[in-house]
Formats: C-alpha cells, sequence, structure tokens
C-alpha cells in the first residue's frame, strides 16, 4: 500500500507543501520571525507580529514595553485581566484597527504559559491569533473497518465532513468529522463529545467512546488578507473512534455541510491535492502515520513530516 | 484507565524524569549547550562536545576548523572519507585518548545530513554518538489482545524484553521486545525483521507483519562516567505487532535474557520506577499514548511529554 507513495506520486509534493505551510520559518526563534512576547506576570502567554504590537502600544495602561516583550499590566488577577483586554480590544473593533476583530464571536479562550497552568485571564476567540496565545482544539477521527470479502484483508474508511461555503475561514474545505477550539471552562474530551453532536450528530454515548491517541502542536503565521500576519499557535488533541457500519452523521449547526467515507487511499488523495483545511491535513496525515499508511522505507521525508506535527512546544 | 494516572500517582513524577532526561536544555540551541556542528561539504552532518573537538583538532588534515564548526576535509568521496576518519579513530583508540572508542563493534553507521540524503560516510557505531551524528533505530512494539471474560472488555498486553547483564550500555534494564540501530546498507523494515529473529526469535514471516506506526527523535547528552559527554541524536522508527496468543519469545543471541507479556498498567508502573533504558521508556510512552492510556484531561504534562519524543530533527 505504502509502495504507491514513491517520489513519483503526487504524495511528495503534497508532504513538501504541508512542510512549507507550517515551516520551522514561521516560528519564534527563526530567522526572519518578528513576533514579540506577550507576558503576563513575567510569563510567556502570547506572540504578536509588528503591526499588531503597534496597535497595542497605543494603550500604554494595559500593554507596557518591557525587555523581552510587552507586558500586560492591566489587572491583578484573570478577572481584572480580562476585563482590561476586553476594553482594548472593544476599542480597536470600534475603529476598525484591526480587521480580524470582525470575527468577533463571542466565545471566550482561557490564556495561559502552558496547557496544565492555570488561567490568567480570558480573551475573546477572534483576537486570540492577534495575540499569539496557545489555543487548544479538540478533532475526531471516525472511521469504519470493513474486510475485503475476497481477500480477507482489513480496510479502513475515514469519515470527513466539508465545511460550509459561508465559514469565515477555509470555506468549502475538507475537514475531520469533527473538531473545535476549546472554550474557557470546557474539558478536552468534553469539547469533542459537544463538537461531535453540534457538528455531526454524533451520539454523545458514541463519542465518548472515543480513545485519546496524542496531540499535534505547531505554530504558523497567517497572513489576514494582505494585511499583517497572525501567529496561530495551536494544540490539538486528537481523538479516534471506530463507528458502527450502521452511523451516518447529519448535518448539525452547519459547520460542516456534507460528509464523506472515504477509504484511506481517497483520503491521502486529497492531502495531495490540498483540498483540506491544513491544519486538518496534519490531523489526517498523523492518522495515515499512526494506522501503518506511512512507510518509512518508502518516504524519504517520513522524519520530517513526523516533525513538523510535533514542533516543540 | 487513565483517571489512576492523577498528579498523587508516581506517573508525574515519572513524566518530570522523563522530561529531564530528554531535556531540551541538552539540545543544540539551548543555552549552557557547548556542542559543535561537524560538517561535510558545507552540511551540517554532527555534532561534538568540546572534549571531543579538542582530540578531534590533533588531526588537521581530517578536521580543519572553519566559521560555524568543524569540517571534515579528509577526502572527496565517501570511501576516503570514510577511511580518513576510521583512521583518526583507529588512533585515538590506540592511544586510549576517547573511552568510549573501547566499545569498538566494528559495526558501519551511515551519516548523513538528513533520513533522505545519500550517506557522505561511514563510521563505527561506537563513534557516533562522539561525532553526534544522526543515529536512526527500529523498535519492535509486540502485543497481545485479551477479552476479558466477564467484563468483555479487551486489554492489551505488552511483550517486554530484559537486557542482558552483559550489555556494555544499560545492562538489566528492561527493553521493547527487539530493537536495534540501522546499520550501513539496512532498511528500516529489514533492521526491525533481523532484530526481532536476533533478539527474541520472532519468526521473520510473523515480524515482517508489523506496522510501521511513526518516528520519534531527540538528542540528549550522555555521559560516559565521568570523563565527557557525547551527543546522542536519534531517529527511531516504531513498529506495532499484534502477536498470536501462542507466540512465546526465545532467546536468541543473548542480548536480551529474559521476557515478559505485562498488562499495560504493569508496563506504566515499570515506566514509573525508571526501569526502562530511558530511550525505550519512550517508545512506551508512545504506545501508551497511541492506545489511550494517557488522558489529556488527566494529564497535565500531556502535550509537554509528547513534544519530548518529537523533538523537531
Amino acid at each position: 500500500m505504502a509502495g504507491s507513495l514513491g517520489p513519483g506520486s503526487g504524495w511528495t509534493a503534497a508532504v513538501r507543501r504541508l512542510l512549507r505551510q507550517f515551516s520551522s520559518a514561521q516560528r519564534p526563534g527563526s530567522p526572519g520571525f518578528q513576533g514579540l512576547p506577550l507576558l503576563v506576570e513575567g510569563q510567556q502567554v502570547g506572540l504578536v507580529v509588528p503591526a499588531v504590537a503597534r496597535e497595542l502600544r497605543a494603550f500604554p495602561n494595559v500593554f507596557v514595553e518591557v525587555t523581552g516583550g510587552l507586558e500586560l499590566r492591566g489587572g491583578h488577577c484573570p478577572e481584572e485581566r480580562t476585563e482590561a483586554v476586553a476594553g482594548v480590544l472593544a476599542q480597536l473593533r470600534a475603529e476598525g484597527r484591526l480587521a480580524r476583530l470582525a470575527r468577533w464571536r463571542d466565545e471566550a479562550y482561557e490564556v495561559r504559559p502552558s496547557f496544565g497552568a492555570p488561567a490568567l485571564l480570558n480573551v475573546e476567540r477572534a483576537a486570540a491569533p492577534l495575540l499569539g496565545v496557545l489555543q487548544f482544539g479538540a478533532h475526531l477521527n471516525a472511521f469504519v473497518c470493513r474486510q475485503d470479502d475476497e481477500t480477507g484483508s482489513w480496510q479502513i474508511f475515514m469519515w470527513l465532513a466539508r465545511r460550509s461555503p459561508h465559514k469565515a475561514t477555509y470555506p468549502g474545505l475538507l475537514d475531520n468529522l469533527a473538531a473545535g477550539g476549546i472554550s474557557a471552562g470546557l474539558g478536552v474530551k468534553e469539547t469533542m463529545v459537544k463538537e461531535s453532536w453540534e457538528e455531526a450528530r454524533v451520539p454523545p454515548k458514541l463519542a465518548a467512546q472515543a480513545q485519546p491517541v496524542g496531540c499535534l502542536s505547531f505554530t504558523y503565521e497567517e497572513m489576514d488578507g494582505e494585511e499583517f500576519g497572525a501567529v496561530v499557535r495551536e494544540c490539538l488533541f486528537i481523538f479516534d473512534l471506530e463507528v458502527p457500519e450502521d452511523f451516518t452523521p447529519q448535518v448539525g449547526d452547519g459547520e460542516a455541510q456534507e460528509f464523506y467515507l472515504w477509504p484511506l487511499n481517497k483520503v491521502r488523495e486529497a492531502v495531495n491535492s490540498g483540498s483540506f483545511k491544513p491544519n486538518c491535513a496534519l490531523v489526517v496525515v498523523d492518522f495515515l502515520f499512526r494506522h501503518g499508511l506511512l512507510h518509512p522505507d518508502h518516504e524519504p521525508l517520513y522524519p520530517e513530516l513526523m516533525a513538523v506535527m510535533h514542533q516543540t512546544l
């Protein structure tokens, strides 16, 4: 199976595209990267590009220039900090200063220096990439195992979603069956079960059987139109769920408009052709790795492709 | 199951120990790390600590000081370079200059800037960590799935090996069922099948059914007694193999002296108590991740533990 993935296939081109998209050149510490650390109580919680830093400096009561970055000084507890930053964002939004704020969703993300640390404040979801805060998400790989009548061998089919053409980001592209950012106050599994119901009508009892199988993490700079970049720092928790043959996802809240059950070679073709939302392509690639669909003897970039999904936090 | 892994258990201490052992502080670019890049034709192929660099500089016909490191100039093709470096190592060994060379095994490793690049020379295996060259290995996780008669739930049991008390490195510690470095001229799967037969008498036909499930990579500084450190840069290709109930490993070449079939909670306990060779502990932790034994809602260091197994190459 993996033998079909030689350099002649579209696969190598797809791998190189993923390596470019999530290139370490977009990461802090790399030459050419100009992100400025955002600090709270001396701990780094975010990373802002120069164009965003310029806007934040206009609020010197909240954001103070310090050695090594910009420090959030508005408030002494999570509630005060949340309020101070919300005030800044509201004003920037009202003045139309940062285009991305037009995507305001009234959904709060917790801001913390690392996954296990207490939240130091909450910010509106639309502002998370502007401040370059670590965003956590939960993604579900739902699949079916079928035995071939003739050969007796097992083949995996994966459920995928097509994003609504009305989504603000990556409209119409392929996505994992269900996925979502982890909002303030929600757990990882809780988020996965909730999104699975909202987006694909997976019964919570079925979704709860999904197994956590690891996490992916990466940092990349996302351009917002031509205006300026934002630093997306993501940590995605991955769940695998073998669903029964008679399960069929249904359109829920409309974020996903259609669902497909595809054999893995067709899924791989869709990665080849760039049909996935980029971070979901990496979730699929991780699934292909874990289920033996990629082979080190046939994939010269095997370690590099693995490494790009796990850029050290 | 994962619920038993709270901060109160030995698990968190074990995680912290692994994070320390494979700490990024031991990696190039980290403060305090003093490795010097080793170059061939302008490409980095290794990393040497100051004590080793001092010895190599005594051979200015072979190792030349350049901006950014030490460049291997002895020879213009792989064969000439191999010979030049072998001459240096033979002399250092004869003079007893580098203790690690006493572990000479007459086994050649290929030296390359990355997995997919052509080999630029071969070096004796014992010298690989002295030159800090990227070492590739293949590790086998062999397991059995058993259904509980009463609950009907499935449980995984893992086959493990205990290293011979006579091994030069990590004698008597636990190891994966079979594992080995990839020698010059051998493929990844070929190495896994070969080691599986040599170390545990896994029939090649059975071992060939193992699935490649990813790779781990990390860099750490290994002290050789009190003398000096060597830079171990490893990329381990991982294979999973579900073996039949009636399969039992047998002692082969004597590298492994005993085998155990343990339920995963007992395997995890062995990680807790530091009973594994450190890099094999990471291979086991990766298996626990992929099989749902660790849970992000119960493990505050979940992303950090994942990241330490995937330090970007």
